[in-house]
């Protein structure tokens, strides 16, 4: 349930109307959709109806959502979610690229890679402290210290820091170092870090579980919005069918689909989408004209030295390359929009 | 790396081995493979090598194992992991058949739901208080309330507790009540979690996640003995395919391999694996004289009222009867050994 | 659309009907459905209604089928479709074992392979003449020739015989030696094919497609069954998916699935189904368990030297356990339903 | 097995150098890799070994290719081939969209659609007289009625036919009318039509199989080669995933990844691709800036009337955008390469 307030509405008269949305102990989510503004109410106790909701002289509207998604749904807002973070803008005209490491293994490649990232225009540094891995025997991350290195790096060079939460316990140690908090795909249906990750006041990128459907994949950024934090940024990151010759299965109808059904930025991140350096550059240009408002990489001085996912990580030349190439492409798609 | 002993190892020597072993900063994972004793290695820090460990004098060898998963593999122990529970003996020709809701909806019903269980063999009640949904909208379970009335209704009828943990910060509340812990597919890499039931003192049962291969679901089990819990029991529930006729698709090729590649107890959920009440009975069956060592099943006294999956709960008449068939089921397997 | 009759119905009376049906244009396939005598009309031009039906004296009821696969389902026929052929019997109690190399590779191999089979109790012996390889590089069948050596195995043991037709320009020539059809896999959505040997008198063998979902494999048996042909026995072989364990995997849940919605015989192939020597009883077995009415098997003397797919072939020795225990299955699942 | 020539060789010399493997039994494939001449060696039957080839003066050296696939390998050739029919080029810069409808319905719909691509530039005319469908009960297409009025419309506006052949026996009366052969997906393992088809003197063009992975798909294609016909049109069209929200995944990395390994053109249809109209062009371009050397799109006056697939059909007006958006989107993708 959403409701479409009046033009006229006052600070004071909104405040007053959520006021009392939050006294029936439900949740009040305002958003601006256009230039029409919103509030979506999270929660469905009794208590709340319609009919004591039209009594506020500035409710234009009380809609509901056909959707089992709902804030995040297209019907809701219509107008595409822009997330602003220091300046840098998701979900506009503006280059996002986010490349780093798959983990940081010390304080000086850190740097390295964030000197580079910045020489060529990129604006985000990516890189894993707490790393997910299938196996207990694998490299589990550098933890807190990680942390501490990127976010240093990424002060040296002006960079936002992007990097994964695991644990509901990690959160406020995160919390403190990054700019995004990212959601793995493993842990895409973890509702209990979603739900923490609501609670928070940082953007998350959420990654597209390996056998998420779209809906399942719109659900769980449901669940962040709902519990109260609005900057979601969905990653299609591949999903896993039957074919072996690349690592996962790009969804570019996925990329496509959800920009029709959500408001929500969306990025491709190739380098787990194909696990193929060589593909990395196609593939992004790919979904990025097909849809997708950036894209994340892996970088790395020394691919096949780096101490995971060395196979699907793009050396500084290639980077630099793709870097170009995907200004380029983004203006291009701007200039379609003409045609 | 693991220590096979002599058998003339005297518990004083043993528990001297393994003290110089942890000195090196390795767990030391003490098993009975038949009448063999090992111990399995955990850890690859340097200053523990063959050459020390054979020094000492119960030390009958010191061997490498080849697979990824290693202290869940056959090569490791050969022979079948039986988990022993109050008296109830896992992954032996006992019947396990763990039944009950999909949610705890109210301590009336898990109470009579526990009675029917017990009445007709069952020895185990499973129930969800924390409950994994895709949408933040439905039914979140009872929480720490449903663990006390399920606990209650274990208690009264001498059965044994399953309840799904999703959250690291839960593992300490749940483990006051159940006898086992379930790790739902959606958390079966979530591996902060498996981490940390690795430290637990009771057996946990995963289930395989969605689109988790063989190998990914061994590695998962994997980080829970690697961390110090050897009771796991596997759990096939489906796994996700183009087909939509059924809810999920249960990989029966996956519970015969399974048995070969794997020392652990395997049990088959058709209820969530099929998604059909019908199609319950049949897999069950199928899954158990293929190689399944047990069964879990949803039960509910009147499956189209239950506030979750009711399409795929057995009416109290249809587990009485699934009870007596897997009951034959297991005598009929046994018989065949001996052909 | 189907017709069902009153139980008074003569010979002459059927006859009259469905000469009617045909010069309107329209097939007749007359079944017995149980004690009740039905006939299904293929085709839907118009000139024939309902009410012109209605009009013989003979007609009980003109009923509409809701599904899109009409004649292969329980809707028009409610009683298990039994084949008869040359004294045995698919889809009853009878032991269906259907066993034999991947390919005929000489004279004396088949003769062989013919006897064992025999002396074990099968009754139908499979093998390929015309070989639907991957690689055009590959074997590809003796052709003519195997088919003349298979038909002098089958009369010497007096056993069926199986072979496979990829092309509807060797029909004809397989027709005269073959007892049933096999349609591949790869073929199962060949319409041309199923169009044609819907035409033709004998049972045809209608393998499941790798990525066909229950639905569509219905509809190809709807092919040759709306042809004319009724014999139809369908063969889960094992679907496509990301497991890579497995060569494929077998779809237990469509088996189930499948006893419900079709009165046609299923049998399993998990020689395919597994593509694992070892793994080929425990699934067979459960299968038969969950509803298959028989089983299809690689067999070969020395599978190391099997031309094709030795990896899933059975020895001799195993395959003499498998009839052992597949004939107890049968009878113990024959029990169950006295439970 | 291939022989690289000498650049001096002359015509006579390659005749007889031709007319000596061809004496052994074995097909020779003679093609330019840029300005290198090679034969290809079609079979491996003894009697024609290196030794006996490289007495032949004009024989530079005798190369085994590595992988499964040979002829359609970048191995084998590494420059892009390029087909040419009646002056329009496929794999080259120039625009390559087939349109048309699903199946043709009639004359005048047939001919009113080649007006609509000729107008905007399209070179191709796609449609369906022989028609694959899942149901015996659909519409199977107009057959040599359809074949006619398809030739009709394109000779009136100068434009290629490319037209469905699902049957060897269909072959010689469908060569008659057609430019292009083309073979669906679930016959992309019809091995016998493959092979008849690499018979022919017309392009191919082969749409990958619902489940085929990339291997399979080159294979399928190697089976037309090794047969004598060099121009195979691969078409990426969708494979089948557990993603429900859209009727196929199109695999945007295998078109990366094609591009790698075979010289052979490649091109999308998103139409089966996606099903859903609105994805197309996005999906198209996407694809198209990844590798697509070209696409295929259904269209239809009105889509909602269209006697298959309307839900994926574009309008006229969609194509119209679709034509000049693609266009520059083949520009952009040279001016990418000057980077």
């Amino acid at each position: 349930m959403y409701i479409v307030l009046k033009e006229s509405a006052t600070y004071e008269e909104i405040l007053k109307l959520k006021k009392f949305i939050k006294e029936t102990g439900h949740g009040a989510l305002e958003i601006l959709d256009g230039s029409i503004k919103k509030i979506g109410i999270m929660g469905r106790k009794s208590g709340l109806t319609k009919e004591s909701l039209k009594e506020f002289g500035i409710v234009e509207n009380v809609l509901q959502i056909a959707k089992p998604f709902k804030f995040v749904s297209r019907e809701f807002k219509n107008e595409d979610t822009v997330i602003e973070i220091k300046g840098r803008k998701i979900g506009s005209t503006d280059l996002v690229l986010m490349a780093g490491p798959c983990s940081i293994e010390n304080r000086e490649m850190i740097i390295e890679i964030a000197r580079i990232v910045k020489e060529n225009g990129g604006e985000y540094l990516r890189g894993g402290a707490f790393k997910p891995r299938t196996s207990p025997y694998d490299f589990q991350g550098l933890g807190e210290e990680g942390l501490k290195y990127m976010r240093e790096a990424c002060d040296i060079y002006d960079l936002l820091m992007v990097t994964e939460v695991m644990d509901t316990r990690d959160i406020e140690i995160i919390e403190k170092y990054t700019d995004i908090f990212q959601v793995g795909a493993r842990n895409m249906q973890n509702f209990s870090l979603l739900k923490e990750l609501g609670k928070t006041k940082k953007p998350v990128l959420l990654k597209r579980g390996l056998s998420a459907t779209i809906r399942d994949f719109l659900m769980a950024a449901e669940y962040i919005v709902a519990f109260g934090n609005k900057e979601v940024i969905l990653c299609e990151r591949g999903i896993r069918t039957f074919e072996i010759a690349t690592r996962n299965t790009v969804d570019i109808n996925g990329i496509a689909l959800l920009k029709e059904k959500t408001h929500l930025p969306i990025i491709i991140d190739a380098s787990h989408g194909t696990g193929k350096r060589s593909l990395v550059e196609p593939v992004t240009l790919g979904c990025v004209l097909a849809g997708a408002d950036g894209a994340m990489v892996e970088v790395h001085k020394n691919p096949s030295c780096a101490l995971s996912d060395g196979d699907q990580t793009l050396t500084f030349e290639e980077f630099i390359i793709l870097c170009k190439k995907l200004k380029k492409t983004l203006e291009f798609k701007e200039s379609l929009k003409c045609l």
